[in-house]
């Protein structure tokens, strides 16, 4: 059971708690319990082991491939958290005996999870134990684990057995080689493996300190080296009364960190076990409070950047704002741009690690309009995935780059697997589609790049990496698109669009607008490029045939076909939609669990019906919403919703914005529930494979895009709250063109604040609007 | 608990009960309740998944090697006995409510493993629960399961999962590509997986049938295809108090299947997919009982064959030696020579399926000397080994056959890892040195193959097989032994003998007799076949060059150094052994473990002390019996018995039935108890990695070679029973030169009964004795 008010007034709107443990649960708090630092993920399996639990931990950008027929993915790390406790003879599991004043709780504020129990065993003896853990911000490499154990009913003799469990994988495919282990000083774990294909090594070095009471305490020290496994039993002699306190520290170094991309592989593990040494001996002599409170201080000084405030009657609100923007925090590497975003982040297995047009659409505009910086870094990586996207245009008879449907290592191309889940009629694994066929991905990273360039305004980005981009992708979508004599148009058949519930679509509304707009930014691109003077221009222009390419782009842009809105105002999401039968969603959409129609139909037949996954249509009135008349936007948002099973989680935040945009206040802030039900509600199941990172991204956009009004329309920053009846008001920061802007909604009236150091111009509530630097405007809301 | 009398009258001394359930010693049964007819082991994992599980499937000879780092190992197929149950939503499980009247029994007579209980749910709903299992005897390719579940309080809705589980792996190394899931008619499931390197394909069929009362049940079926895992989802509605049954039949087949021999790879899959789809149709067309019911009728002939019946005072006498029967006839195949016997049979992942000098030296007797068939299919392995003894021999700069040390599938030589546990000196792993030092392997197996002939007379084997092994073994020592020419002799400088707390020395006394056995072998293959004009001796002449071998062979016998007994009668085990330091050994032998010196002392250590492992010169004393004076055995078996741990397996047997021969019966009987207690008895952790089949051929050598007194001497069979006290009468039968005989022996007599058609000639109680067909000799005992 999950319970957002813990009762500690000062952590109101911090805490999220779990007040039982349910083995049938366990996925849900793993995921959404997740510890992180953009480096590596670790998620909350318990301790001790129970039967269920899934004990990763991931390293961001370590992919590795088992075997040809499967796809890259993130391979999971040993496991350092799992720690055994034997008291008395009796293993400690709150599968046996009693457990009371069971207390498990994730504190968003300093990134530390604990966990608080009163034990009593089969055989009756009663023990309070306490747990807590961090992965450290302020040193990426340290993770730190607390375990305290009060015996109450008389001596206690303590077994611990704890140390580095290499015997992990994914889901039964094993990503490592065995690797090296070693014991130094009978005190400090080391195991070294190395990826099987990718040759990735991941050094890992753990150590124990034990204190009785605040005293260090001496026990019998037994190493243990099994296959995979290297771990220390611990025997120690427990007074009543007096805590035994262990701590457990590691260090996570691999051969692919920033630190050592110069080195050969040899000479890049040897310096991964020499600096993971140096800092564990470093950790040693230091506790797990002074550790903490520097990651602390860290987590602090990110708050104080990120943080929304709101005062909503909606209970859970304010934390689960929180919660996103925690998510979105620990998922993204900040540092290394060969890092993207995984589609679970860095939570789970789901997905493999692979980053999605989820990254642009969903997650990029919160890093673009906060932190732009990590922003850059997650297009340079798309910048670094351009001959990957080449190649996958090659491979399939284009020009340019189209880009990977799933995009794992940088250089890896398109990683989407084959096959997926059973088809009911035939017994057979689905096919999955989308690494061929659901390609407005290009479009995607085209819409992300230049809506960084618009907030951050970063010429030399857009010099070194982004017109390059810009260009490739419009030379694709200008290959792409099918000359077809008898309508004399272009055309863009074959297709999945967003909503994957169809497939081998013919002219996709959404996929055919946004390659036109990925088009006009190529031109627009060649524009600028051929007014200047500079080294990018030049390299370009070499580069790419500019006359030609021009030509080739503006041909396809003026004949594409873009669908358009039908007598009721209706733009079909692909050809022939309206000719596709009606089918009663009721039951699928009140199933409770996503992708219940499967259980009816399959993919052929669900392919004959009206009925969407997600968002489709919808996504492209939002993204380009100046294309669209307010009456079209309406018209279409309520016949697609209808439709519509949001059997995604990337549907419902795209429903809220827009329908917060519509006017349709209450409609939008049911949807930010939804939202906030993908992981954080009281479905157990749906974060067993990972948190959610579009719907993370997609909670900021109903908050500051939804209810906070903020849009990037053309070069201009629009800011237009409309909050829902519930919220009282809401407070959060932006960064346009480079000057931090702290944005304060109120019933009646909305304040920016400019603490950058160059003035700023924005649309307020629909008036352009100077702010100086340290000034503050305001306009009255009706 | 394990409780050996289960109370049914008729079953006494055929059943093993497990009395409660507890987490800790899971390993325990899974190993010894293990099911399988040789063609694949299936471990005895409960049905509902706990912590500390091994699931284990191994089919006899699909090896794989992980990766260049690991050696070939047998690799753990997909489960098929995990079942869960949710029984109105609450998952069963032990480990949670109240368990009641639980009892697990295997039944040995008949292979069939049962557990019954009953059940209240957290919640208090109470359920009768039972479940049955087995590995059919009669048709090797299927397994069966049942679940029984009764509600006791109200109707309930029973949720199963149930299918094939590939997510498992070997310790964290998986074997298999995950391979193709397919699901037909909505019941059969279907998983090929293929290995990783050695491309093995298993191809698993898994359907359930149910029933309400006696009447065909329907529910709702829902198929589940996720990663590596293909399984049913079945949903039904019980009524209170009528049983609800399960049924769960599995066919598997593999592509090494001696049956697809001759095959192309996709051919053999494909062949191995459409029998294992007719089989488990077939299958579904009958049901458990009547499945079950040929097994059993497959057992009961085994059991006719191989019984050892004994009356003893001691309680679980009779119990121990049928489970080492029944252990020593599920771990062999007996059609299929490509295949070995792992130290472990197939109950688990210990010593990686490889065979070792266990087999010769342990349980080949018990073949030898009661299914010569599969004896020759043993020793026939090793010839199909004979490549990779070769390549061995000749990567260590020697001629002719040096065995491995661990052998696995024919062809891949030598497969022992390179290093084990922790030092605790140094921290790192310590070097695994028997692959390239226990050389003894090779005499043992011209050894056991020897003793197969002299017991069985199969000229054929030897024309086609044997005499080949005895030259390529001959010639290994001839050009192993190393000439000395400060003593003027040959020496074997170097090894590890049978004792593995000693290494590098030189002049094991075991390995130089046995080699010295090893040479007059082939000096005497080579008389044989110089006065033998057959295509065999023709062939072999072609194939040595006799004069030279002989020469060699000839030169080495006789200037072998053999190290004699000291002015004490003590033989030296090796040089120096007498300037070895002395070490108190009561907390070693006294520690209820194995190893436990490795706690205190690394191996350079041990290697100064009087300590040993296991019996080492007391083997060469069994073995060789006719090579030393009663008094030097009685000497010397004394002398290393107090400084050995006996933390091998192989030990106490040896022990035993070298005690029987000194007349130490109660020494004897004590040394039986202990081989008993290796899987048997009360220390629950013995067998976690699986059963010790060295153990299970020990008990069969306790009765027969030490109390019944069975030798082969020279050409002869000698029996000279002497029973223990506790014992009153023992009986066993024995094939001796492909005559059945059964043997009786009470404290009075001994009778031998022959069942064959020709008359044979035995030393019965050192009399010299002619048994006619169908007739009975006896001789009174004194």
């Amino acid at each position: 059971m999950l319970q957002y008010h813990v009762g500690q007034r000062e952590k109101e709107n911090w805490l999220i708690a779990e007040t039982d443990f349910d083995i049938r649960h366990q996925g849900k708090c793993e995921a959404i319990f997740c510890l992180g630092n953009g480096y590596l993920g670790q998620r909350a399996a318990l301790e001790e082991k129970y039967v269920g639990q899934t004990r990763d931990m991931l390293i961001n950008g370590t992919f590795n491939r088992f075997d040809e027929q499967e796809v890259t993915e993130l391979p999971n790390a040993a496991d350092v958290t799992n720690l055994e406790l034997i008291l008395d003879g009796e293993r400690f599991s709150m599968d046996s005996g009693v457990t009371e004043n069971y207390l498990r709780v994730m504190d968003l504020q300093t990134g530390e999870l604990t966990r608080s129990l009163l034990w009593t065993s089969p055989s009756g003896k009663r023990y309070r134990l306490a747990f807590s853990r961090f992965v450290s911000l302020s040193c990426r490499h340290l993770l730190a684990q607390q375990v305290q154990v009060t015996p109450l009913d008389g001596p206690c003799r303590l077994q611990m057995d704890s140390g580095i469990d290499g015997q992990v994988t994914n889901c039964g495919s094993q990503h490592f080689h065995e690797g090296s282990k070693r014991v130094f000083d009978n005190t400090i774990l080391r195991m070294t493996q190395q990826t099987t294909q990718s040759r990735v090594s991941v050094c890992l070095h753990t150590a124990h300190r034990f204190f009785l009471g605040d005293t260090p305490a001496t026990g019998k020290m037994l190493p243990v080296i099994d296959r995979r496994l290297l771990s220390m039993r611990a025997t120690f002699d427990l007074s009543p009364h007096i805590p035994f306190r262990i701590e457990k520290l590691t260090t996570v170094f691999t051969g692919r960190d920033q630190e050592y991309m110069d080195l050969a592989e040899q000479d890049a593990i040897a310096q991964a076990e020499a600096d993971g040494l140096a800092l564990i001996k470093k950790a040693l002599c230091t506790d797990y409070d002074t550790l903490f409170s520097e990651s602390r201080k860290a987590w602090a000084a990110l708050w104080e950047q990120t943080d929304i405030t709101v005062a909503s009657e909606g209970a859970e609100d304010q934390l689960l704002l929180r919660f996103a923007l925690y998510h979105l925090n620990i998922m993204a590497s900040k540092t290394d741009s060969r890092m993207g975003i995984g589609a679970k982040g860095l939570s789970g297995e789901g997905y493999k690690g692979h980053s999605f047009w989820d990254t642009e659409i969903f997650t990029l505009p919160y890093f673009t309009l906060t932190q732009p910086d990590t922003a850059r870094k997650l297009m340079e990586y798309r910048y670094l995935g351009l001959d990957g996207a080449r190649r996958k245009a090659a491979e399939n008879g284009f020009l340019g780059a189209m880009y990977p449907w799933e995009a794992a290592w940088i250089d890896d191309g398109e990683t989407t697997p084959l096959l997926g889940a059973a088809d009911i009629v035939t017994g057979k694994p689905i096919p999955i589609l989308t690494g061929l066929l659901e390609q407005h991905i290009t479009a995607d990273v085209a819409f992300g790049l230049w809506q960084y360039y618009t907030v951050t305004g970063d010429q030399d980005f857009m010099n070194r990496y982004g017109w390059e981009i810009l260009l490739e992708t419009g030379l694709f979508w200008a290959s792409r698109a099918e000359w077809q004599e008898a309508s004399g148009r272009y055309e863009i058949r074959d297709v999945i669009g967003p909503d994957e519930y169809k497939d081998h679509v013919n002219n996709n509304a959404y996929t055919n607008y946004m390659a036109a707009h990925n088009l006009r930014l190529a031109l627009h691109a060649m524009d600028i490029l051929d007014a200047e003077e500079s080294a990018a221009a030049s390299r370009l222009k070499t580069q790419f045939h500019f006359a030609e390419l021009r030509e080739k782009c503006q041909a396809v842009l003026d004949r594409l076909y873009l669908p358009q809105p039908d007598e009721n105002g209706i733009i079909p999401q692909f050809d022939g939609y309206f000719q596709l039968k009606h089918l009663d969603l009721t039951p699928y959409r009140n199933a409770g669990s996503v992708g219940s129609i499967y259980q009816d139909y399959n993919q052929d037949q669900i392919c004959t019906f009206q009925v969407h996954k997600q968002a489709d249509t919808v996504v492209l009135l939002l993204l380009l919403d100046d294309l669209f008349p307010a009456d079209i936007r309406k018209k279409n948002y309520y016949f697609y919703e209808a439709r519509t099973l949001h059997d995604s989680s990337l549907s419902k935040s795209t429903h809220c914005v827009l329908a917060a945009d519509l006017g349709e206040d209450e409609t939008a802030y049911r949807f930010f529930e939804g939202c906030g039900n993908v992981d954080f509600g009281p479905n157990m199941g749906t974060s067993d494979a990972g948190i959610h990172t579009a719907s993370m991204g997609g909670i900021w956009q109903c908050a500051v895009y939804g209810f906070g009004g903020v849009r990037v329309i053309g070069e201009d920053l629009q800011i237009r709250p409309r909050l829902p009846k519930a919220w009282h008001s809401l407070r959060f920061r932006l960064v346009w063109r480079g000057q931090p802007l702290t944005v304060s909604v109120n019933d009646q009236s909305l304040q920016v604040q400019n603490q950058g150091g160059q003035a700023v111009s924005l649309l307020l509530n629909g008036v352009r609007t100077e702010i100086q630097p340290g000034a503050e405007a305001s306009c009255t809301l009706s």
